[in-house]
């Protein structure tokens, strides 16, 4: 048997206590989990089945997979229809569900469980509490961070001339894996779709994607279109690395660029500001109005004659910046409409990156912690355009 | 530019046909279709949008990203409330979504847009139309089981003794993703999580998973539990090798067993009897209830007395099979309460397996086409126990 609970007491009291603070400044009686990511978030664990958080009391479990779990609050199911008997005649007024992710099928079939209540979108609440890291989860950011910083030290090393994206991709894939990366690019949502991140090179860079990522690629298949195309990397284009961080159920978001032969100045440019921005914008605090923070970089863009390549060329991006931790589409989003404000305790990846036609996509990517005096960052491998041995 | 439809025009008009039948069949004015997986199937490429299809004219493709798409019906959105103007008084009376994939969220905000209309469940239809596939279709799960068995053909020179699940795992990950695997490992429903497949060997076969997979595996971390865990591969142990196969949008599915030293009687004999049940199961013609596939394949376990061990020992799958095709759990399931019936054109994979405790996991697994006169195997990698070299 194991604990249904792998977080250590104290971690488990203070992320429920912080979900019932927000429960009832939402007015939820009970909310019931049921997302892979908040159900690790809530017991540093994944299973399948449904968390009923009550505003007060103990949460119960309900678990269908795997056996042998155990905890106080642990009832195994084999249908949602069961959560009934355990709730009883403490059926809440108000039942908060991840509406924005859980199927519509679902939602119905739980709404007959709980027959006499009011159904809210707990959706808002958890990405808002999930925002906000504890220092326990900012350790394991970090430690994904140091991972994520060896394997991009190395890249360098993995290029061979004549590769294509595909096959320096590969290689960097199987380093990642061979240092502990567990490859699956967890997404809110099911509509995004990538797989272990992403590589461009040349005119690959400029194609557009159907995904809500910063960079498009058209990919290997229509099935799949987005990222490397198995395009040769040829001298006088760059090669954009933007790979999976999870090492540890939580993220770090890293971009590097490198290049082959002679780069042409503006690209050389566009890179040095994209390293700007990030060191302009990580002094931001918290406070500062997400918004304020795509504004300031927008306008960085613009001032240096750079605003039509700025976050793609032939499509465009429509943010520079986005929460990470479990989930990689996190918030604060750092967009021209968002209405978030930085927090401290956010975790943010900041990538003001730019498309040059023909050549391929320059600029960077960090992840960066939101602390009171500004930004730490903890994708800390080095920043500058870095030359492959032709 | 390029064309909304990558299928040709003759492919396209049988799947809108034998899908307007259906709908005709099922009381459904027109349905929209927003999932990855079906606007790749009616379409050929995956974009971010909705396919709106009345019971007659033409169709509508409203796009949202990528740019640059063109063709008859073609419209480009920003947001779902502005598919109303172009659909404008041809408003339908009954609504098709794919209600069991669709977040409740997205359906609601739909409904709106869909103001007079009934709501209808459009998952069932769909997946029971894709469950029979077309000649192209099974053109292109050929092609991926060509390339599948010529990875599995390789894995035995992949093996270096000391290795551990992981470090074969990677060596597998590498060579299908440069024999062009696209990694992605679609699986309808966001609760099921898995990073380009499964590699067990010796006591993490008999770890439960959360995920309704065959087989378990403890995984290298309890954000992802399932699959290789780091153990090295011991003397006396088997090693399951259930790899990602999808390297044309269309996967197959395939499960060959490895093993290290001597390897005790039940364990081959249960090996056996896995090729057995396939053997015996693959004669199956069109007609034939799932359900009592899953008899015969049970029978056949428990008659050899390894009925303890057969579909998992710690915790039990509850099928021995299903459709697969541009996912991996499509219809029909082959599991005791189905109701599928065997229709010819179902391509399935049968993976009768058993785990054996201390030891691993052994059996293998196959993806069928079903014909008239029975099942046709495409994914033809040798199927006894392969003895890796110590």
């Amino acid at each position: 048997m194991e604990p249904i609970i792998l977080l250590n007491e104290k971690e488990y009291d203070l992320r429920l206590s912080r979900l019932r603070e927000r429960m009832e400044a939402g007015g939820f009686d009970a909310i019931l989990v049921s997302d892979n990511a908040n159900i690790y978030y809530l017991t540093g664990r994944v299973f399948s089945g449904y968390i009923y958080i009550p505003s007060s009391g103990e949460a119960i479990f309900f678990v269908k997979r795997p056996s042998g779990l155990e905890g106080d609050g642990t009832v195994y199911i084999r249908k949602p229809e069961q959560m009934g008997e355990s709730i009883g005649l403490n059926m809440p007024q108000t039942l908060g569900m991840e509406l924005d992710v859980t199927p519509w099928s679902t939602v119905e079939r739980i709404k007959v469980v709980f027959d006499m209540c009011e159904l809210k979108n707990a959706s808002p609440l958890l990405r808002e509490q999930r925002s906000v890291k504890t220092d326990e989860e900012i350790a394991l950011i970090k430690k994904s961070g140091m991972k994520h910083e060896y394997v991009y030290r190395h890249i360098p090393k993995l290029y061979v001339a004549g590769m294509s994206d595909l096959e320096l991709q590969v290689e960097i894939e199987k380093l990642s894996r061979l240092e502990g990366c567990l490859g699956q690019f967890r997404i809110s949502g099911d509509s995004m779709e990538l797989y272990m991140g992403n590589v461009l090179t040349g005119d690959n860079a400029d194609i557009p994607s159907p995904y809500d990522f910063a960079m498009g690629g058209g990919g290997l298949d229509p099935s799949l279109p987005v990222g490397c195309d198995g395009s040769v990397i040829k001298p006088g284009s760059t090669v954009m690395v933007d790979m999976n961080g999870n090492y540890t159920g939580y993220m770090t978001d890293m971009t590097r660029t490198f290049a082959l032969g002679t780069i042409e100045r503006m690209a050389l440019d566009a890179h040095e500001l994209s390293i700007s921005i990030c060191s302009e914008l990580s002094k931001c605090i918290p406070g500062t109005p997400a918004k304020e923070m795509y504004e300031r970089a927008k306008k960085m863009a613009d001032d240096a004659g750079l605003g039509n390549y700025f976050m793609g060329h032939m499509q465009k991006a429509g943010f520079i910046g986005h929460g990470v931790g479990i989930e990689v589409n996190e918030l604060p989003v750092i967009a021209p409409r968002s209405k978030d404000i930085l927090q401290s305790g956010n975790v943010i990846a900041l990538e003001p990156k730019f498309v040059i036609p023909k050549m391929g996509a320059v600029g960077i990517e960090n992840t960066y912690v939101v602390r009171e005096n500004g930004m730490e960052c903890l994708t800390n491998a080095p920043e500058e355009l870095i030359y492959f041995s032709e």
